[in-house]
């Protein structure tokens, strides 16, 4: 993983099917320019955006001119950019209704290779809608576009990767039929984030952290992913996704996984999703008795927030007046092995949040024998917080002696801000996950027992609780959320910690 | 050790022998100005100045004017000054030469107290040359100004308490006739500091630190008391300290033993010192053989430095030209017990160093593994770093991934600064020192026994190292101090700590 410049040994073709879409135009053009502007792609590097409609290479470098210029996370530089438009073509192509077009595509293709010196990496990028995944991949290897087993041609396939577990195991078998596992991608853009790769690196790169790393010194952990956001116009898409197939059974997963995990053999790939596999077999499935005691769904309400009326959930577009679909979740869930036996893991994600932020917050062990330390009796515990956004950034709460005569105790915070160290430098989930493919390091993406895993997890969630979908919806917009999410922790005495990381000065 | 403002149950006689020094003015009397300003003494007190000269009240109250106004850490209150020169009386006798004098000190102190409305605490600071602590306790005695055993009756005492095991011992034997123990406060104003307080909060404040206190998880702990200063006039009395005294035996010594003493029964004073005393008692004593390399001493030379001659020691005043007194010293120290056994701690303290730094760090061991983990190799170990001076804060270095498309490893600081916190509200170290002793916690002072454990060690010290001296001056002034210090680190695979805290933004 650990990777100087530019591979000068290999060239890459970067297709992208869906390049019209928003995706496209939004997060991977920025991507690609980036990297390409960082020299970090090699030179011999053509981007080929493949669309349904009818474009000149011209009239689709013009909008992914507008699109880069509006998105990147930098200004843009002039050169830079004209250099990473002359790498960049367009191909027209019905991918799904025309199996013939594939042909003329694969054409295109050997002539825009042919002109490479050195032998060129394929890298498919599927930004296309979860039904079509397994019949383009048909397709391109029909065609020999892509072949079984070399290690150079790669499908990215963004989520969802099925729409349940039965639908996951199709897909899934579909895509095997072309493909062998290390060849498929599937994207978690969460992978991709600064913070979320930093865990690896904080928890097995410092030997201050794995010892206190369990069930002796951690009273819980709580995992946060709050969006302020409704469904944007992606009513259709969330009516049938919800909560659960949205964030929980994809991003909040990973996330645990990865804080739960036993250290890895060595930090590759494959030793690193073993161990994440391992933390996901663990997790406790929930069976009917009480199970939902430990799980509490909601759905946003209409609120009017500062004169504002936000819409309730049901009244968004393309969403049913009586949807029973879930905007919000709140579990409890168990690691049950050795190392995180009695320590629940909460975990909650919802739209229409009072707050925006994704956030890990462990939080130690409160202190053995207060009785006798009467000056840190009802202390707070320590409590270890990384950020994943809004702010990318860690923090200590500790406890310590307040300036002054008395011997007062005040919480302190000892933290580290990313980005007030790197400024603007920080790059996004996509060019991480593009360049990681590239270099064929999966540990960004999720492997398929991973993901099945995860969704025996998901189902075992939706099976047990639908019933208290009939009390929808169950919170105002904006708002923080069910009050059953509140006192699933009050009655096991604890409480959401909700931590507004210093502001950089 | 909580307290909450001023205890108005108990009238103040607060009295300083010695009150035309620069101690007093220096210190004491700004101390106690902040003291009555802030109303952390009682409304009856009365603050008595007693000194050889023949002064009047009024030259005296001119006098401790000026020098708070000079000295105090924040700007004069016009109000409040004069409301601590209400409070304030000189007594002029000559306390040393006529054990008569005491007579009319007591009928003094007896209108003084026959004034107060509550019961008195009599608080004696002996700010006098130490061959005098022992007369003065004495007279005190006969005139049944201090009673045994009364536990308002209290004196407290400047270092150096003894010039070596023997003094130390006879003095300490000549005060025990006229005092109980818990009447005798010994001061080491470092234990007022601030950072130095800190470390019982931290470290029993927190469930984070603990677990990790031990020798599994450190590989090292340096103390580190740096200063640039000189002698500054004070040649005779460092002639016969050196830094083995005037550092060591207190400043030094106290640090260790709040680091390493095992959690104490409660956090009351005598269960703190109880814990301090053993950690003392675990010190291992050197011995002849091969005693000198884990320790080294030196002196400073000459040097020019920007420009401007920095005096030698041996050019000092008062310092004899072919002196063998140390003004430099390090040393691998060893607690040898369950916790620290093979851990070790090494000490430093110097005069004339090229930076002024009192800090202490805890080096955490290397990750286990670094073959297998290779993108952590090579990588710096963790520190905690606890500044006592010229900053007040603590710092973790730790390993993090730097932002960027690379796994590549920075170090990155998490850190506390204290000041920032609390911008000029810091006390200093002889105010927290005078207000706890009127409040009798002596867990601030330094008991019989962890003093006489200190000497045993010292004298340890001495006795071996001696020949060394043959070599005198060995560093030049402002520098790093003697090679040797480095090598013997080097020769153990480690390295001198030197932190600089982030500068505060």
């Amino acid at each position: 993983m650990k990777n100087g410049q530019n591979n000068n040994k290999q060239a890459l073709t970067m297709m992208i099917f869906g390049a019209t879409g928003d995706l496209a135009h939004r997060k991977l053009l920025p991507a690609l320019y980036h990297l390409i502007a960082q020299k970090q792609l090699p030179e011999e590097t053509t981007v080929v955006a493949i669309g349904r409609r009818k474009l000149s290479d011209e009239d689709y470098r013009q909008q992914a001119r507008d699109s880069i210029a509006e998105f990147s996370r930098t200004g843009v530089d002039q050169e830079q950019i004209d250099g990473f438009l002359s790498k960049l073509v367009y191909h027209p192509m019905e991918f799904i209704k025309e199996p013939d077009s594939y042909q003329p595509f694969r054409e295109h293709l050997e002539q825009i290779e042919g002109n490479y010196t050195q032998p060129p990496i394929r890298l498919f990028f599927l930004a296309v809608a979860p039904e079509f995944f397994g019949v383009i991949v048909k397709h391109l290897a029909q065609q020999r576009l892509v072949e079984r087993n070399n290690p150079n041609h790669r499908v990215m396939i963004e989520k969802p990767f099925g729409s349940d577990l039965e639908s996951a195991r199709a897909l899934n078998a579909s895509i095997s039929r072309d493909l062998d596992e290390k060849q498929v991608y599937r994207i978690d853009h969460y992978l991709g984030k600064e913070m979320i790769r930093n865990i690896l690196a904080l928890r097995f790169g410092n030997s201050l952290f794995e010892p206190l790393w369990n069930h002796h010194y951690i009273d819980n952990i709580q995992i946060t992913a709050a969006e302020t956001l409704g469904v944007e116009g992606r009513g259709a898409y969330y009516e049938q996704a919800g909560i659960l197939k949205d964030m929980l059974q994809n991003h909040l997963l990973q996330m645990l996984a990865l804080i739960t995990m036993e250290p890895p053999a060595d930090l590759m790939p494959e030793s690193i999703r073993d161990e994440k596999v391992k933390a996901l077999r663990a997790l406790r499935r929930y069976v009917p008795q009480g199970a939902c005691a430990g799980i509490a769904l909601g759905q946003y309400a209409r609120a009017t927030v500062d004169g504002k009326t936000i819409p309730g959930y049901r009244e968004e577009e393309e969403v049913s007046p009586d949807s029973t679909t879930p905007t919000y979740i709140a579990l409890r869930a168990s690691v049950d092995n050795f190392r995180w036996g009695g320590v629940p893991i909460y975990i909650r994600a919802g739209k229409r949040m009072d707050k925006r932020r994704t956030q890990i917050v462990i939080e130690f062990k409160r202190l053995p024998g207060v009785n006798f330390y009467t000056e840190f009796k009802d202390e707070p515990p320590n409590l270890l917080v990384i950020e994943v956004q809004p702010k990318e950034g860690m923090y200590f709460q500790i406890n310590a002696k307040r300036p002054g005569n008395d011997f007062l105790i005040d919480q302190v915070e000892m933290n580290y801000a990313q980005s007030s160290r790197f400024q603007g430098n920080v790059p996004e989930a996509y060019e991480q996950l593009i360049l990681e493919a590239f270099r064929s390091n999966s540990s960004l993406f999720t492997r398929w027992d991973e993901l099945e895993q995860s969704w025996l997890f998901v189902e075992s969630v939706e099976k047990m609780c639908h019933p208290e979908s009939g009390h929808y919806p169950t919170y105002p917009a904006l708002s923080r959320g069910p009050k059953r999410a509140d006192q699933m922790l009050e009655e096991e005495g604890r409480t959401w910690r909700e931590i507004d990381l210093p502001t950089e000065k």
